[in-house]
């Protein structure tokens, strides 16, 4: 990022401004005709970008001046709290017919968070091909293949001729688009896919089954959504058929979704890194914001609360040399912050399957390696800095060997703590945060003071 | 992530595993004809995969057997440090070739790593149509729409029919995938865009102008790569022409090269929260390492004496009351946890656009609230905490209260820095990591310390 990119943010927020400020004017009047020609020209994500500025009043108003198509595009575009809100708002007849008219993917995605009985009427209400289909969608887990894929694909037998197969494009009516033809058996197997240009460029009576590549890369419903979506940046893929275990179609990811996964994923490990939710880049409310951000800090209380029964426990050094005191925040701040450098790369790393977990032996050499020349570094410098302010040598010893130490420790546990939670099956990014924050803080205090309290003992 | 996820990755993992144990038996036999089938039946991303893990001189000999075209996808797929190195062990004219056969976008983020005199000596072998296209390609900034663009696209003009533009799609040989037809005029001006399925579908003899969208979403070859990414995913687009101030057709962006950019800008952002360069996910020397870690460990170096000299100010508070030393670690652990909540909140939203910087202030109100809430609980536990490990009431109280005063200014830097540095024009995300921690330490400090001397000087 940088001044220019800010003020390209700037544009495009600005012109989001002038929208609503648009809106506000034409929602008061009384004719709706101008709003709802200008409405038409407009694209279904900037709609969605105005009307979670909106009131609620103006919200609702908006939204029933659109067509079902539009709503329902929307809908799919808007934040999780405004689309929530506008739900709360439809009648559940009204919330069938734009369900309807979305990709079911979609429409599953929307129906998945009603209650019960709501979801059961709005079901009801839909075609019996469709809900059959949105009921089959909800069983997958939110986060896997399954639960991002449309059931909807376009398919051909494999003898069938390009000029068949255009012809039958042309009468279908696929609400997502189409970037392959696949290519099955009777029995419903995938025996390849054919690229649309493929298809255009094809002579007219060349059977699919000779255009097609059969090497497809397909995955399984119950693959983590995260997983897809690398699949498909790795071999450059636009749609990935999901298939059960026989190889049979259960539907396909759309490269769309696959880019909203790679966004939302980062979100959340970021997000898990900083001990917070990922709930938190949108709008709730405070007492909701609260409960999320709550246990971590009360995890890292509890640390610091054991950080003060350590402390206590040296009382007795600690009143021999007050000054000790002076470097606790350096020990804890230099500690944790090589410990966060490192944890974030190895989980980062494991994340994006840069680094695999075979390879975390040679990381953990290789961090100590570098952990030896920083350590090195910081140590002198932070020995030379308490030597000038107590004026005594065996501080800026105790201070610098101290410093060192607690860094190698906090960057071999950056390494470890990732590693144990990679082979329990935990989500490394969890331990990577706080817990190995406070983790640091203590043993950095141990450290500190059984250096100084032996040297002491010595030479004080 | 879950435990399931870890054993997927698991078997990718093994699978390439197999993989390099069977390249390394059959690198060792002088017969390359099986090694040499079996590499025309994998993925260029595998086989890429695969030589990051051989020998240096087994790697040499394997790319060696792969065809140009393959040659060229393995290059473009390879983390960049392997890549650096092939591309050392590779004779210019060889390289020339193999560049020869990539899209020209990949081309040039080749060819950009280049000295100066081999990227010269390189140009000139290509043909010259190409070495041209490379040149412009690599006056763009290397984060920017126009550096991740490919300056090959399939336009036609409007009167051109539906069959008269298939028939030339058929001659065309692009490197890179077709989403969409531009139809342009003669002057180069984008007027709109067919979808491919559109083309397909649509009747013979149909002008493309009837079947084109007009409202084409575009961008500036200026405007940085990760807004470009972010429009594409805003509007569901599978590639952006990059289009100049007078709205002619410059290059168009691809939906693989987009996903790429999200993937990098979130591993970006999460390493400059971490205080770590982007270079850390690749192998790099030691020292190399430890310089990108260094300025930050350094700063908050800086920070950690001036809290010792903050410390050392208070000397007299500190030996009248021992036992304030005991919760240095509470204030400091506290008030950086929830400063880094807030700020990793702020920084990403406004880093994937779901803050706009005008929300800013109303984000700083709903955070004061939050931690109200947080505070006191903390503050409270933390006060009995305190008053159980001394036996002095007012410990309990000057440790609650600073605990609460430290996180509530804590999480007010936690926006106000983010809005300050976005203003300024600068990455937000490099003042949210160590620099705010930093900060936070000494002001955290500060409050305890006149706070305690306050309250004891009364009560004490």
């Amino acid at each position: 990022m940088n001044a220019e990119k800010n003020s390209k943010r700037e544009n495009a927020s600005s012109q989001t401004d002038r929208l609503v400020r648009f809106m506000h004017k034409e929602l008061a009047g009384t004719d709706p005709l101008p709003l709802q020609s200008s409405l038409e020209k407009l694209h279904a994500a900037d709609i969605a970008d105005t009307l979670a500025r909106l009131t609620d009043e103006e919200r609702e108003k908006l939204f029933h001046l659109l067509d079902e198509k539009t709503a329902a595009e929307v809908l799919d575009d808007l934040d999780s709290a405004t689309q929530a809100e506008i739900i709360e708002d439809l009648g559940l007849a009204e919330l069938a017919d734009i369900v309807g008219a979305m990709p079911l993917d979609e429409a599953a995605d929307i129906l998945g968070e009603l209650e019960e009985d709501e979801l059961l009427s709005v079901l009801e209400k839909l075609e019996s091909d469709d809900s059959q289909e949105v009921k089959q969608l909800l069983t997958y887990g939110e986060e896997t293949a399954g639960g991002i894929m449309t059931p909807e694909f376009f398919a051909v037998s494999p003898h069938e001729t390009a000029a068949q197969v255009t012809d039958q494009l042309r009468q279908e009516a696929l609400q997502d688009e189409i970037f392959y033809v696949y290519v099955i058996d009777t029995g419903n197997h995938l025996l390849g896919t054919v690229p649309l240009r493929r298809l255009v460029t094809a002579p007219k009576n060349q059977p699919v089954q000779e255009l097609m590549r059969s090497d497809v890369v397909t995955v399984p419903a119950d693959m983590d959504q995260e997983d897809a979506a690398r699949l498909a940046v790795k071999y450059d893929l636009l749609a990935l058929p999901v298939v059960d275990s026989e190889g049979r179609v259960l539907g396909r990811i759309t490269v769309d979704d696959l880019m909203e996964v790679l966004e939302e994923e980062a979100s959340e490990d970021i997000l898990t890194l900083a001990g917070t939710g990922e709930e938190a880049l949108e709008n709730r409310s405070v007492l909701s914001l609260a409960k999320v951000r709550i246990p971590w800090l009360l995890l890292c209380l509890a640390g610091s609360v054991l950080s003060a029964m350590v402390l206590e426990r040296f009382n007795a050094t600690l009143s021999q040399a007050m000054a000790l005191a002076f470097f606790i925040p350096a020990i804890m701040a230099m500690g944790g912050n090589s410990g966060i450098q490192t944890s974030t790369i190895v989980v980062r790393g494991l994340g994006t399957g840069a680094i695999r977990p075979k390879q975390l032996p040679g990381i953990l050499v290789r961090e100590m390696r570098v952990v030896a020349v920083i350590g090195i570094l910081c140590g002198l410098l932070v020995s030379v800095a308490a030597q000038l302010l107590t004026g005594t040598w065996i501080f800026g010893v105790i201070v610098g060997l101290s410093l060192a130490s607690a860094m190698a420790v906090a960057v071999a546990g950056g390494v470890l703590w990732p590693m144990l939670c990679n082979s329990l099956g935990i989500d490394p990014a969890i331990a990577a945060g706080p817990f190995i924050t406070t983790t640091n803080d203590i043993t950095g205090l141990l450290i500190y003071f059984l250096i100084a309290s032996a040297l002491l003992r010595v030479f004080g």
